[in-house]
């Protein structure tokens, strides 16, 4: 079922790219998988990166520069798309929401209840996909993202206790139920009740339960969306809960792929860390 | 006249891109710099990249992964266009000639000639421009390329003696007055008298001259170009000419960024000792 569509050799890896026929989205998704040359010897820890607005599979395999340092600390990394997509899809005319908007939710209401559960793509269906086909040890995941992305990392995180031994986020959305990058697309996909939207917000399950295992953050001072990344929030329940975690507040970087890349050397490091142990 | 479109910090430094109104090419030219944080102390040296046919500056800028090299030995980083560009420029339907296809030649024929003026632009205009705006060192100067830009690099370096202590290339073209990748340009872009294309033939430049410094290729034994690259010709001239030379022919490795981004480190590392020395 599952189609290869690229791979290249890469830091002496292969990164590939392929398709399957997801039953969560009901329709074909594409993801990229880098697996370093030891893979090829025994199975590996993996990496989840998962993308912000507007992203596909593609951005942070291209521009992320992930690859030189899962190479060389022997991780693999998998890069899922953000949303179903395709034309019978659901979509929405701005960047936010719909395609490329999915936000890592199950989505309960119309018109995106068909199509709209990367949570159980991203927490299910991929994970189990992957474990079947690949040199990767289901027993050693980390999660990292960027953006919506970073929403997703700390909320399935957290979502799903025992999964991952360790989580990082660049620049985050950090208290999506307060913030414009969040109440219109955790209202549209979960309906007006927002006792439902508390399991998708990552400073609201901070506090509730936090996480057991070691957190890295890492956010630009002059990041052009702090305002609605709500960082503070998230500081001050880490600090509240007296949760293990380390936030960084970086000089002079801002919300872009340059600031990702930048620091990416330190996320693999520190997944490596507590994968490797 | 230069004007900013953007800048974000990276890897501790700054990567720009700029426009500027080019008197070589007769248009607005866009290009794209990265400065590494001690550039701010004192003039730093500079490695040139060329880039590949359909590239513009940003390919490489965003895909290559340099900046980490980059910051960590010290050196800038420059990334010209590929081509003149926009509405009143000569353009051809193929992705080989034309917009995005310069070749890195001063074009003499019609409908080429009044704007493409690339040997020009990268070899004089664009470094006068770089010397007087940016805190880079003129005299230290190293130049590297991906396919096209590889060509550019190895050409440009041997036919400006004592301008480049340095040269590289990623799979580059480099016997092209006897490839399908070269034929069609070099005539159309400088008329039928071959004699006249040899100034842009590495091979050729290699058996005349060869360069006085460090010489470094990179090719994949799966890159899907091969045939058109005709590495093999340059081989043997380098070996004829008894060049100072690592020619590296990477098992399983194709054409793509995944190749270029893998060698990147090596690539930077050495033009810096060449540089710094």
């Amino acid at each position: 079922m599952m189609k290869t569509i690229s791979e290249n050799r890469c830091f002496g890896g292969v990164q590939g790219v392929y398709s399957h026929n997801s039953e969560a989205c009901g329709v074909d998704m594409t993801f990229a998988v880098f697996l370093p040359e030891i893979a090829e010897e025994a199975p590996v820890p993996v990496l989840w990166y998962l993308s912000g607005l507007t992203c596909t599979h593609e951005n942070a395999m291209t521009k992320a520069g992930a690859q030189a340092w899962a190479a060389r600390e022997g991780i693999a990394l998998v890069f899922p798309d953000t949303s179903p997509r395709g034309d019978g899809v659901a979509d929405d005319e701005a960047y936010d929401m719909g395609q490329g908007a999915g936000f890592y939710v199950n989505a309960t209401e119309a018109p995106w209840a068909p199509h709209f559960n990367m949570w159980d793509y991203v927490a299910e269906e991929l994970p189990a996909l992957l474990a079947g086909t690949f040199s990767i040890d289901p027993d050693r995941q980390g999660i990292t993202g960027h953006s919506m992305g970073g929403h997703g990392a700390l909320t399935l995180a957290m979502g799903l206790p025992g999964r991952f031994r360790s989580v990082s986020a660049f620049a985050p959305i950090c208290n999506p139920t307060a913030s414009d990058w969040g109440r219109k697309q955790l209202g549209g996909y979960l309906g007006p009740d927002e006792s439902v939207w508390a399991k998708h917000d990552a400073t609201l399950q901070m506090a509730a339960r936090g996480f057991d295992g070691p957190m890295l953050i890492d956010t630009g001072t002059a990041d052009q969306f702090g305002d609605l990344l709500k960082t503070e929030s998230l500081a001050a329940a880490i600090a509240e809960k007296r949760q293990p975690a380390t936030l960084r507040m970086q000089r002079g970087y801002d919300h872009s792929y340059f600031f990702v890349s930048t620091f990416m050397e330190d996320h693999v490091a520190f997944h490596a860390e507590a994968l490797w142990r």
